[in-house]
């Protein structure tokens, strides 16, 4: 524990540590670990969805080859359905990626209002609650629409509901963020009363709206843990009007081809219906229908992500082992230790994310960038950092990681004891 | 000709097509004409397009089942450069659909403005001109975004660029919808002096931006017609920031799962391109791939488009003769004779094109709304209707067609001597 060293003693680590790092620095590694993108041996499970549809598939009743169906055919309708547990009316079915849903989604609150209320774009200081550390994708869309972005700190269960209760008793308070099953970063699931808070949430503002992204909804390591699910929880209180739900088989067939879907209230996904109608003449049926003849079923949804599951494992578990025989006894960081989902949400000493990000990178291993995970980029203590485990190969995850505790306790010892 | 028969000739003529109409009702039609809707004889020209990748493809390079490139890969992106004659930088490649780039630029417009102007949001009074007739769906796009939008007679050279150029001197003018290749619906090219009017012209507002919907590029009938390159000619005045131009195979391949892109200056590429990456982690670069395989040149896109003007020339043909044999000597209509795109565009008497479509909807033929070509749907005249010959098979479309003049017919005779 550096804790317990004495000055004398941190010093003489600082001279190890710097002699770690140099010998690192002669391997000329060239790691990428910044996103959570799935390995090409995760992608490889689902080659069989290319050959679902060829030049032989019959086109009979409704020809998906040609124009119209805004919301999804039929045919992947009801795997969703089954897989969600929603009836088709509450479903949309899009494209290849859920992050456009939410992005569209927050534009057409902005521009148009929600069910008839006014535009947001027309209110004078619309904020979003951000639970962190968060998504930086979802918190990169919030600050392009020029929206206050309040941090909402998270524990074990999920994020703290005493102050979202708070919060949104403020009816400029529009939204919240939320990665419910396996949080990016922290991998977090949020517990039963977490789920039944939102469930109950009184907002002030009647568009107030949860974005529920349930990217990593079957995505556990140690089979699937179950779950409350909000929306039906919503319903028992008539409140399921404040949530849009969104999720993709991004991560379970391709991340880049997959189909994304959104689902919610009757009257939520009518009103965007009609908006969809005015900007597309219908999404690329024809990979849905692969998606639908290669899925099957939520028992075909689940077999492939058991695959999923035993490739990630192993990369998982090496990190955790890494991180705790390397920093554990530095006593220097904390970290997630997720059992589902595509990354580990490390706190290194305060102060010292950044540095440590930065010496990775003259080593050659890029990180997610240091405060990436909190709204504007700015972690207030400089502390939080998300390892992604997902796409190098094992050898070089090793790597990655052994850099990455070597730098936390650089960045540390020459922040204490340095010059 | 009915303007040289008596008043009891006319009701002699009256009672003829009732008791035509009256038959045509024993035959219990159910057609639908209203859509420019591809036959799925025209879809099976690219069925090859669904050989092209399959599991036994190699993905070597960079991965494209994974996340990743927003603005195209480059295989597909130098096909459609060659086609285009534009460069790699002026491009971004996107998904299945075009309407979506035009709307997604036209609220990017509204929300963020263009290239650090205001944003069109917060402009009192966004106007926007619209060449008459034209395609309901870009109407419908302005109209939801509360442009006021001002009608721009056509006529066979295209938009009145008299009246264009001199309402571009007004600020609040931010754009024009233009389909200028085989317009919609009438078919029509822009001539030489009316692109060469575009490429010159000095609106007074710096964000102005033609939206030069280039659907129908590569559609002709009879050959592929030249046009002058309006981006090209525009770059030697400097006006290349005026325009976003937009395209896609739709109509190519699959009409619901082709690849839409848009073009123009790389400063405005590139400021859409930062946009773009907020909003998505890159579209569905498999189909894409597949696309750029298949396409594989410009002589491969235009050997397709022989194909289907083979299958499309003898139903314009078609319907362009019954209009000929039953309305003209009755002298009641105009229309245009295309030689390319999708639509015919048929002037019947004034005050009597909604009267012509209801009739026909009573004997089980749809044709698109009357009004529908209009901003508002509004046609001042009552006299434009679409024919979108493309869809149903031949004998469908000349008992479609047949319904028409019929009803146009019935629809003079009972205005001018009925009761």
């Amino acid at each position: 524990m550096y804790n317990k060293l004495s000055n004398a003693e941190l010093k003489k680590e600082l001279e190890i540590v710097r002699a770690e790092y140099a010998e690192l620095k002669n391997k000329n590694l060239k790691l990428d670990m910044s996103r959570g993108k799935p390995s090409s041996e995760q992608l490889d499970i689902c080659l069989g969805l290319l050959d679902e549809i060829n030049s032989k598939t019959e086109w009979c009743g409704v020809d998906y080859r040609n124009y119209g169906i805004n919301d999804g055919i039929k045919e992947v309708k009801q795997l969703f359905c089954e897989l969600l547990e929603i009836t088709p009316e509450e479903l949309i079915v899009s494209g290849n990626a859920s992050l456009i849903l939410m992005y569209d989604t927050l534009q057409r609150a902005m521009q148009f209002g929600v069910l008839g209320e006014k535009p947001w774009n027309k209110v004078e200081n619309v904020k979003w609650l951000c639970p962190v550390p968060g998504y930086d994708r979802h918190f990169a869309i919030t600050q392009l629409f020029g929206i206050e972005m309040i941090n909402i700190p998270m524990d074990e269960n999920g994020p703290d509901m005493n102050l979202i209760e708070k919060l949104v008793k403020d009816e400029c308070v529009k939204g919240i963020w939320c990665v419910p099953k396996y949080s990016n970063p922290g991998g977090i699931i949020y517990s039963e009363e977490v789920v039944r808070r939102f469930a109950r949430l009184k907002p002030a503002a009647k568009d107030f709206r949860v974005f529920w992204d349930n990217a990593y909804m079957v995505h556990g390591l140690y089979g699937q843990e179950e779950m409350l699910d909000v929306f039906n929880e919503a319903k028992k209180y008539g409140n399921e009007d404040y949530f849009y739900i969104f999720g993709s088989t991004s991560k379970v067939t391709f991340a880049g081809a997959g189909i994304a879907f959104m689902y919610g209230s009757a009257k939520n996904m009518n009103a965007l219906r009609k908006l969809i109608g005015i900007q597309t003449i219908g999404p690329d049926k024809i990979a849905q229908l692969a998606h639908a003849k290669f899925l099957k079923t939520k028992e075909g949804v689940l077999n492939i992500m058991e695959k999923h599951a035993d490739i990630l494992r192993p990369k998982f578990e090496k990190v955790l082992d890494i991180l705790e025989s390397s920093l554990k006894p530095a006593g220097i960081a904390t970290w997630t230790k997720p059992t589902g989902g595509y990354f580990i949400s490390v706190n290194v000493a305060k102060g010292t994310a950044k540095e440590t990000v930065r010496l990775a990178k003259e080593l050659g291993v890029i990180f997610t960038g240091a405060g990436a995970t909190f709204p504007y980029g700015l972690d207030p203590n400089d502390e939080n950092i998300r390892i992604a485990p997902s796409l190098p190969p094992l050898k070089e995850l090793m790597d990655a990681t052994s850099v990455f505790c070597t730098c936390a306790k650089l960045a540390y010892l020459e922040k204490k004891v340095g010059n």
